[in-house]
């Protein structure tokens, strides 16, 4: 197998762009992808800062190299949402956290990640000392332990908004892939959720000034591929997956569409693009704007949280201020 | 397990409906819900006479025998495709129809169907006796047969209609069932086919006088009940596919619904009826209304066929005298 591009051994076969690549080309490759979308969604511009979102894994980091590399002024947020192993065994020990602390490894992965480039900056905020609860507490004490994963969103997209506004942030950058898009599109679509279909983009357009926008500029790249930049890249990164996210319905639809993938290379990437394509050429609609999550909502249905000040759609508190209200 | 209404033995555990069924109260139940989805989606009325396209399967024969039952004026109709099997073995041999001869032995099933049943009445048009090929020699002879299926469906639609117009009935049913249509809505739906989406639904409307409408009393039905139904009546059916639907697209799809409906009993149905109620409430919408097929293009798009007459979309002949002219 030959790079496509000089000839020489190819290391990847994206078979979905009919290209093989080296590693050097695939190094050059990649970032030219993430940029290309970054222009194409109109995400942010090169004088842009922008808050990343990290958390240890392949995409996130993968991701943060990639603007960096670009020349963004992209810092990097770890949440430490004081997550441990759901087993007493841990495959690895570095010493530096301890054994079976998800949270604390992953950690240890953004530090490392960021010593090693000089000037990446990122701050950290843990959950545990800045509210009291870690979130698998906060969710045992709601008795919200089986909807933890959404539980766990809520707490980060209003930690991330706050830092971004706070930090004066012109975006907030998640590392979501094309796999993770097609995978929540797949569920959405499976349920006609109207409302999350309208919204779903690779960028979430601010609706209030203190909501920062959101981007996802690894939306049209395939995850297989941002494993890959990290591997070759010499990332080291997180490979566990979230404990609690083991069986998740995400992880179920994720493998799903590989065989979809596998029967008609390509229907990954078509399915996402074709859905943006559609919406944006009018052939499909979404009529009837439904209230969505708070940091989406339409500008006249928010007014500020009486704790927090964040804007809510609620009636008195937010919420992330009404979680912690009820525990 | 014991049946839900009467507390005998149940046969059927119908998870998706909570209900756990004796063999002579699932005999009751399934005709009811046939009643139920024709009255719903206003697919006919009693008084009216339907042509049932039965191919000697599970479904088309099970809807046969419901709605005889129910009392409607519910005929058959046969299209011998002339399809043999495409090994040389043959796993039954009944010494009325060749070994290998999938048609013969499909249109065995429809006559001993119909002489169980005094007062059913059928047709069947032989494809090859009335134009002179069977549809996999048409399809060799137009280079098409990677396209056996689509070339097949063109086919019966067209030959349907025509027996169904001639034959003065108010609808032509066939028998899709659940599993039929939600793979076909999420084949539609992973490729945004706006144009088929917009019109996938029990019933398609006629849109001109010489078009029959057509409709699928079992479209809410699962596959699995309309197999025991079929097996608890003693009806005698085909149980193999056809031999060229083999790795067809939507078995794999049918397939794969099931691994989402072991994961979420019940997704199936709410794909499906969740679809036609987003909209019908105008939730989701498809605007630009795009030429379709010809048997469900706008009136106003349509023209009579220079050959048979058939109303068309296209400007001399209608797709199915091409497909003989062009052979």
């Amino acid at each position: 197998m030959k790079c496509s591009i000089c000839g020489q051994p190819a290391i990847l076969n994206l078979r979905h762009h009919m290209l093989r690549l080296c590693a050097p080309h695939f190094m050059e490759w990649f970032p030219e992808q993430v940029a290309r979308s970054i222009k194409r969604y109109r995400m942010f511009g090169p004088q842009d800062r922008i808050l990343v979102a990290v958390s240890g894994g392949k995409d996130s980091l993968a991701l943060w190299d990639a603007l960096l590399r670009l020349g963004y002024q992209a810092d990097g947020m770890y949440i430490n949402l004081g997550i441990k192993e759901r087993t007493c065994h841990s495959q690895t020990s570095d010493g530096l956290s301890q054994p079976g602390d998800y949270s604390g490894k992953s950690l240890e992965r953004v530090r490392a990640f960021a010593a090693q480039r000089p000037g990446a900056r990122y701050q950290v905020v843990d959950v545990a000392a800045e509210y009291g609860l870690n979130v698998p507490d906060l969710a045992r004490r709601n008795h919200r332990s089986a909807k933890m994963c959404s539980l766990c969103g809520l707490v980060k997209r209003h930690i991330m908004n706050r830092a971004a506004y706070q930090g004066g942030y012109a975006a907030i950058a998640t590392g979501h892939n094309l796999d993770d898009e097609v995978a929540t599109l797949l569920q959405n679509a499976l349920h006609w959720e109207t409302g999350y279909l309208a919204r779903q983009a690779p960028v979430l357009p601010s609706t209030h000034p203190r909501l920062v926008r959101k981007v996802k500029p690894l939306a049209r790249m395939y995850e297989r591929d941002s494993a890959a930049y990290a591997l070759v890249q010499g990332i080291d990164y997180i490979y566990d997956e979230c404990p609690y996210a083991e069986g998740a319905k995400s992880i179920f639809f994720k493998k799903l569409f590989n065989q979809i993938e596998n029967l008609s290379t390509g229907t990954k990437s078509q399915f996402y693009l074709q859905f943006l394509k559609a919406r944006q050429q009018g052939r499909i609609a979404f009529p009837q704007l439904e209230a969505g999550e708070e940091d989406d909502a339409p500008r006249s249905l928010l007014r500020d949280c009486d704790k927090c000040g964040q804007p809510t759609s609620s009636a008195d508190l937010c919420a992330f201020c009404r979680l912690w209200e009820e525990t």
